[in-house]
Order: structure tokens, then sequence, then C-alpha cells
């Protein structure tokens, strides 16, 4: 028998497709929303025109929720109803992103979901895997267009990582041929992209450098009852804790050679209440100078590692509007461009949102998304689910 | 834009599919897996031909994680962990089943997954929703062959209670021109299919009429270390408890009128211990008795509620071998012929798993799956999600 899903969906890929993408990081501030027009030519390269951005707002009870179910605070009972909470949220931040802006119509959706757990490494269950929230069936139902999710699984089941899978993306869209270039995301997470100039996909270096904002925030919350350090403005107005910052800086994740992945089940308050008995007793722009430290500097040692420095480095993320870890990576890394992702046409806020709508658009052409060289995943896959909950069909 | 995926798939509706179906129920007593050839005729009638069916055991550690996630006593790292295990379980029952049967060459597999919380009614969290756990992306990366999953999210993203969705199996494969047919299914929980004489698929009535084997089970475990009570064995030797039996059936949950549907977020051991806090001092074979006419009498509640008494009752599910419920079943529903699925050439014990193959084909087909007339949805749509996790493909 012809086995009808086993090549390339040439229906898909022959016209030029409309793809919304959603990502909700690990620091739950908001929900950024992207769309863009892609367009594969005849070499197989994918042509991005990006129609809009935005972002919808988060509200506390639900990042109270997620916190708890990150936290391993909440139970099935949670995590069943968040699945579909986020579907909600995930539908409203659409309708009303999607409201302003008339004149376009989006052929599909590709959602990254909200992270509650990520242990590809099998530490903390006997089995690697991962797993982001957000019911895509639920919110295909809503919606009636097809959404793909779920990105990260296959690749765990084929022994890498599931993550970073930005690489493939910005591969397609940062690459230069005369230049090598990094490029760099703060979410909770930090994470860089190394692309030679002129090189291969497979020449392609990509791992998580170690904590973004994830730590920051936690403590600008416990601090100052705020989300995040705007501009890096605590951080600026304190002092290092050299002891403090020595002992984070010493910790294996930073040694282990690349490729590596981690998140908030590593890089979690817990971590430092260990590593710093004392902390409740020194000044909390201390304490958010250093870990904004830690951020900076292990970006910067992460970057160190690399086969040579970049030309050029293009940071995307929340982060990436920290002053205090731009100022510090610019004198670190003091050969290289630093520049915001916006200097190539897309702003630091959208280009986590594009990848997924890039990757859920390959994966509805029936193309693999992730790459291998910086996953680990012993093969090329296509990633994701793809729900297609159609109402008002004739029965069969 | 022409939408690609808004119609029914005529390329996999064309030719006969051969499809494996896989249903853990509430009770994690093993897998079962089925596997039949579908084929549409002209007229949309989907012939089935039951190729080979059996049984894969599941392991007590494997439970025991099952039961901790259940009675929310894990977190995200177990649920996740599980959701992993759960994919591994089933591509080892789906190799093993496949091995011994060399001639049967699949197109595709459905799976149930593990149910590990159903709150269609939003009682336990501000959001309606269902989790059934076992990874597809990760068990098709594993198999290379489309998985559908997650069938229960999308009729209650439309307001249904995403169960029970046996009934269009049901009736396309029991239905009878000249006689009432009941179909009853006993798992961890039992539920009943009314289908009427020459009836139209909107005359379906099917509702779950409460426990099943899921408490029968817990109290044989704790009482006898023993998974089920094998042939209603113990429960013949005891008496029944008649003050615990009338104060069960008062449970509000039997007496509400259809549609309804209920799990073991409802019926678990607690609720035994609340109504009948001495139960420690009576003897263990008077309460598995007990239990066991509670799961027989809200049956016979059941069915007594249905339009008129059935012609035909066919049972499935572990339950319908105990032989307890079915005697007193048979004295109860007198008029009713009492017979195993197996007089209609669909074994008891595979009838589960043949139905989710049934709705892969279908959802693989681009055709509805659940019935709004017994789920409360308020249309048709499209179950499920559709991983196809390919290697080995050229890149773009």
């Amino acid at each position: 028998m012809k086995d009808i899903f086993a090549s390339a969906n040439q229906e898909w890929l022959n016209e030029p497709r409309i793809v919304l993408g959603i990502m909700t990081g690990t620091s739950v501030d908001s929900v950024d929303l992207a769309v863009a027009r892609f367009r594969r030519n005849k070499s197989g390269k994918i042509s991005m025109r990006v129609l809009a951005s935005g972002e919808y707002p988060v509200d506390e009870e639900l990042r109270q929720d997620i916190s708890r179910v990150v936290s391993l605070d909440a139970g099935a009972d949670y995590i069943s109803g968040l699945n579909s909470r986020l579907a909600n949220l995930y539908r409203d931040a659409i309708e009303n992103f999607l409201d302003k802006r008339k004149n376009i119509d989006i052929d599909a959706i590709g959602i990254h979901g909200q992270t509650v757990w990520h242990d590809p490494d099998a530490c903390y269950y006997p089995f690697p895997s991962t797993l982001q929230i957000a019911s895509a069936s639920m919110l295909s139902a809503y919606l009636q267009k097809p959404v793909v999710s779920d990105f990260r699984s296959a690749d765990i089941a084929l022994g890498g990582q599931g993550a970073p899978l930005v690489p493939i993306f910005d591969y397609e869209y940062f690459s230069e041929k005369y230049a090598d270039v990094c490029m760099l995301n703060i979410g909770g997470i930090a994470n860089i992209t190394w692309l030679q100039d002129g090189g291969d996909i497979d020449d392609i270096i990509a791992f998580d450098t170690g904590p973004g904002n994830t730590l920051i925030d936690y403590f600008m919350n416990l601090y100052y009852g705020k989300k995040f350090d705007r501009n890096g403005k605590i951080a600026l107005s304190g002092k290092i804790i050299p002891e403090l910052l020595e002992k984070l800086l010493k910790l294996e994740y930073f040694a282990r050679p690349y490729p590596k992945s981690t998140g908030r089940e590593y890089f979690n308050p817990k971590l430092i209440f260990d590593i710093w008995p004392r902390w409740k007793s020194e000044r909390p722009e201390d304490m958010i100078n250093t870990l904004t430290m830690l951020t900076a500097e292990s970006i910067a040692l992460g970057i160190k590692k690399l086969p040579a420095e970049p030309n050029f480095i293009y940071a995307s993320g929340g982060g990436a509007k920290n002053k205090f870890i731009m100022e510090h990576l610019d004198i670190e890394i003091f050969h290289a461009g630093l520049e915001s992702t916006r200097k190539k046409s897309i702003s630091a806020d959208a280009k986590e949102a594009l990848c997924f709508a890039y990757l859920a658009y390959r994966t509805l052409g029936g193309l693999p998304g992730n790459v291998p060289a910086v996953t680990g995943a012993y093969s090329e896959v296509v990633l994701g689910s793809i729900s297609y909950n159609n109402i008002y069909k004739p029965r069969a």
C-alpha cells in the first residue's frame, strides 16, 4: 500500500502559506504572537515575510497556577485544567490579535505551549521526556484552523535533547556568507546558536548557556513584587556578591561541553537557597546584581567556547532589553558587533513566536525541523503533532 | 486560498486501511490491542474486518506510578515521565504484537492513552478539561507510523463531556434493524449505549452508569493483593451490607439524568471511606459483595432509564467476565438477551481497542467521531491529533 503520509506534503508547500506562531516562554510574562507568510522556492529555501507581531497579557492567577505546576506543587487536576485554560488564553490572544488585523487570513497555527517539565536526560524519572501544555486540539476546535504543537517530543524519542529548536530558523534567516554569526536568545533560559561563515546546517552549534531571566525574575517578584528588572535598573544599582557569583559559576552545568540544554527544573530559586543559605541577609539589589551578572557571565562563557569569536551577535528575548546584561556582554565579547535581531527586521520579542510559525510550516509540509548536530538526535525528524478538529462536516 | 485540510481526506478513504487500536482503561490491568481493516463504501458505511487482537502486560511499578498521578499524589515530573514511559510501553506492546503477526502491515495507530484526569464540568478547576497521556509524537517517531491520540479534547472544547466516544462505533457495528440493542461496557467505569431498532445516529443514548471495576479492584488489591475478583468468586462468597449499598445507591450521580459521564475522580476509595467510616470492621468478602452489587445495581438502574427494555444486551470489558455482575443483571433485566459482544464476533476485551482504531480511521479520513446527542457537544467534530514524525526525509 502506498503510504500517503510518508512524503513531503507538496500540496501544502506549493503555495505561499500564512502561519501564526505563539510562544510562551519559561518566564510566563506574556504570550508572544507573530504571523508570517512563508513561501518555498525551487531550491528549497523558504522565504519569510513577517506580517505582524504582538503580545497578549498573562494574568497573575494563571502565572501562579503555572508556577505551582512547574514547582511540582500541583497534580494532574491542575495540569489538565491548565492545558485547557492555556488553550482558552491562546484563543483569546489570537482572536484579539487578528481582530485588529482584518486583512490577515491565517492558514495554520504553531504553538510552542507552556513548558512545565523538560527532562531529556531522564534525571528526574527513568524515561526522558518533555511536557509542553496548552491543548492544541481544543484550540483547533475553537478556531477551526490546523494547530501544530508538541515540537520537542519526537527529537527526544530519537535520543535528542528536544532543544534547542531555534537553530534551523536562525540558519534560514540569519546566517551570512562572509561573517560568523551568533544568535543569542535570553528568555527564562539563555541559549546561543553559532552560524559559521558560509557553513552548512550540520556545522551549527547551539546550546543553552544557562539561566536567562528566570532567577532574576523570581527575586524581583520576591523583593519588589515586580515581574522583571526593567532595563536592568535594579541590577545597575546594586553591587556584586563575589563569593556567591563564584560559587554559581562553578556549577557543573557551565563546565559541561555542548550540546546541552537546561531548564527551570535546574535553575530555580531552590538552587540559590541551597548554595547561599544566608541570602536573606543580603541587600536585594546586590542579589539582583549578582544573579544578572551570572546570566551575563554564563552567556559570555558560552560564547567563548565557540570555535571563533563571532563577527555579529544578534540578541533577542526579554533579557536583550536588560542594559546590565547587554553592556556587560559588550565588554566581555568586545570584538563582536552586538545588536538586537531588529537589525535584521525581526523584533527581539517576536523571534521565537516566528520560529514556531516556521516550524509549524515545515511540519505541515512534511519537512523535518530538528538539527541533529545540535540536539543530539540520531536523525532529522518531522516535529510535532497536527490537530485539525473540523466542525460542520458531512458525516460519512 | 484553498483550505487543503477542510474536507474529508479522500486519498485516505479511497482505499482499505489497516489500523491498530490501543486501549488502556482506568483499571490499568493491561494494554489491549486490536487491528482491523476498514473500508468505506459508496454509501458511507465503513466495513470492519477484525484481523487480530491481544493484550500486553502492564508492570506493577507502572501501575503504581499511574495510580500516584491519578490520586494527585504526583506532579509534572511524573506526568511528563509517564507520558514517555507509556509511549515506550505501547511501542513494546505493538512490536511484540506485530512480531507474531508478520502478515499484518498497519497503516496507522489510534491510541486512547491513559486517562489521568477527566473533568468536563470544571468541578475541580475552573476550565473543563480531560487528560490522556502516552506521548503520541514519541510513539510515532519510534514506529514511523501516523498516530492519532487525544480523542476527547475537541468534544469538550465544543461544550461536550468528551465521553462516551464508543457510541459511533456501536452504532456502526451493533445496531439492528428489528431489535433494540443495549451495549454495555464494564471497565473501571461502566457505560451503556442504546441503539434503537432502526434508529438514526442522533437517537443514540449513551452514558456512564457509574462504577465498573474500579472500586472492586481497589479493595481486592487491599484485602487480597489481587488485581481483580476473578469470575466474581469473592463477591459470590460474601454477603451484602444492606445499609452501605443503600447509602451508595443514594449518591446523586445515579439519580442524575443522562447524558452524564464520570470517572475515578469521583468513584474512588475515598468516597467509600467517607460514606462508610466503619468499613475496616466489615468482612472483606462482604465489602467486595456489596461493591460488586453496587456495580450491577447501578448498571441495571441505568438500563431501566432507557426508553424501552432492550431486546439484546451485548457486554464487554473486564467486568463482563464477573459472574456475579452478569447473573445479577440477567435477573434484573430478565426480558433482554444478555450476551458477550463475542456473539457478534468482537471479543469483549478487544472492543474498546477496536473502537479507537475505528476512530483513528475516521480522523485520518477527516470524518467526525463524536455523537453530539450523547456527549452534549454543540457540533460533530473531527476528533484527536495526528502525529506523524517521519525520519530519513530529504531536507527542503
